[in-house]
């Protein structure tokens, strides 16, 4: 079968034989699967990353030891925890110090005809969730983690810096859940589909407000944000880091200390609530994507993804 | 009288008109005073200084509009409030945008034979608490902040990193309040005092642990401070900065985000919890002095108490 490989920067194409299933996972078909930015960075060098990457995906189950998951049409959390620690055992299965993370952490991911996962970390799709949305839940879990960590009061003024997949993601999310977000980027288009769902917008290159917003969520992937962040909350107030730089960021504490501000780091979230909003199409995210390949042409969906300012590349699986 | 002046990094004494006592103030005489790290930041250029030092007093109350504080010997809040905004209103005077701030903005401080301070800030102390461990209320008070934003389970894990006053007073806190606290310094005289306390001590020197505490105390004031406790957390665990660095400090976010770290800056504090840690004699203060001086020798005590490793600096005026 199809493999996408990822080793040194470089992205391949294999034939590789069809994956064995162990025990207790399910063997699944990719149909449609997400380039993440966590991709690209795992592209370039990212957790020395080699092997298959790929964790944003929909597709269906070919074999499994549950009968009842033939033939169904699925999404999946993707760490793979080892449901026996401490954290596993308060619900944190996605901070199991024991875990590995579908294309990310020693599991081969999503960019391939076949893979595996446990079959408890799937979710079966509802018929009516076409594949064009439903391969957003992983993401779209990551924005809705925000309100898993806090409660933002309904109408509470909240910043979401950045017009990336993320940030449109969760400008959304918040608005859904009754917040009053004004949502910071760079481009106009982007920022567009945001205000198409109520969201407030804003450039970011005009000078940004100061102490204004008693929640900013930080989203623009880029050294700055957080700076930014810092001086755009009210005293008391809290920032949310979404971004991951790699490397330092610099940035002035005395500002957190002095306003008491509360930092929270927010990676992914569980899948339930981001069902749920793409069930009750509270929120629209097929308008996201920027463009589909085959899997065979893996390597120019890369390329592509990777031109700065780009929405959701997809490769498709036949 | 005397007062002590500092203006770009030089401390000189003056003398000086008593100043007058706007109406709703107490004019207060200094007893005793203490020499803050934040003084000698303010020396260092800090808030851009220039004017008479000093928020940690005990003082004598000479003249006020309430009779009844004539002749009592008071401590008092150093946040001078409008009383008026959304912040004063939610009891938040220490992050009301209009304060100024006791010897720190635009408000002259304790280290002078008289000051003035609202009414309203005063806490009149009682009989048996006697001024060398009422000097530390404001300090203590600011550890006691810490209880007033996060709730620590009893038993929890929390390292404290740095063994100068703030950290001390702030080990010996959270050990008073049931959590099981390990501090971490650089001085074994000075970890002695909290050994004698109940907590337990650690060198700092030593390569420190990792993910190894739900919540770590940053009170080094050192740049590197942050870093460390990024390392020492455990993974959706709370890190408290309560240092105060000049200029930018370097961190790796990513770990912030991978981890869900909850990150709080921590100011200062309600003297309410304070001021009864101290009469119920739930820790003991006076033994991180260092050392005394008449208002008059304010330019030795500067010099010493800018030692490293030297702990409270105390001015007395008769």
């Amino acid at each position: 079968m199809l493999a996408v490989h990822l080793e040194r920067g470089a992205v391949t194409l294999r034939e590789v034989p069809k994956p064995e299933r162990p025990p207790g996972h399910a063997l699944i078909r990719t149909l449609l699967a997400g380039i993440c930015n966590t991709d690209l960075e795992l592209q370039r060098g990212y957790y020395n990353f080699s092997g298959t990457p790929g964790h944003e995906f929909v597709g269906e189950v070919v074999d499994a030891d549950s009968t009842d998951l033939l033939g169904k049409r699925v999404v999946g959390e993707i760490n793979l925890a080892c449901n026996r620690c401490d954290y596993c055992r308060r619900g944190l299965q996605r901070h199991c110090p024991n875990r590995t993370v579908l294309g990310i952490v020693r599991h081969p991911g999503a960019f391939q005809e076949y893979f595996t996962l446990p079959e408890h970390n799937l979710h079966v799709l509802p018929g009516n969730l076409p594949n064009d949305s439903a391969v957003f839940i992983e993401p779209l879990a990551a924005a809705c983690e925000i309100l898993d960590q806090i409660s933002i009061p309904a109408g509470q003024r909240v910043a979401v810096l950045g017009d990336g997949k993320l940030g449109l993601l969760i400008s959304q999310t918040l608005h859904a859940s009754g917040a009053h977000v004004t949502q910071y980027g760079r481009h106009p288009q982007k920022l567009l589909i945001a205000e198409r769902a109520g969201v407030e917008t804003a450039p970011s290159q005009a000078p940004l407000p100061t102490a204004e917003f008693d929640y900013v969520i930080e989203a623009t992937g880029s050294r700055e944000g957080l700076s930014s962040a810092v001086r755009m909350v009210k005293p008391r107030g809290t920032i949310i880091l979404k971004s991951t730089v790699h490397g330092e960021v610099a940035i002035d504490t005395a500002p957190v200390v002095v306003n008491e501000l509360t930092l929270i780091g927010s990676r992914c979230g569980r899948f339930e609530p981001a069902l749920e909003l793409l069930r009750l199409r509270t929120l629209r995210v097929d308008n996201l994507i920027a463009a589909r390949y085959p899997l065979a042409d893996a390597v120019q969906a890369f390329e592509h993804a990777a031109q700065k300012g780009v929405l959701k590349v997809l490769l498709e699986s036949s």
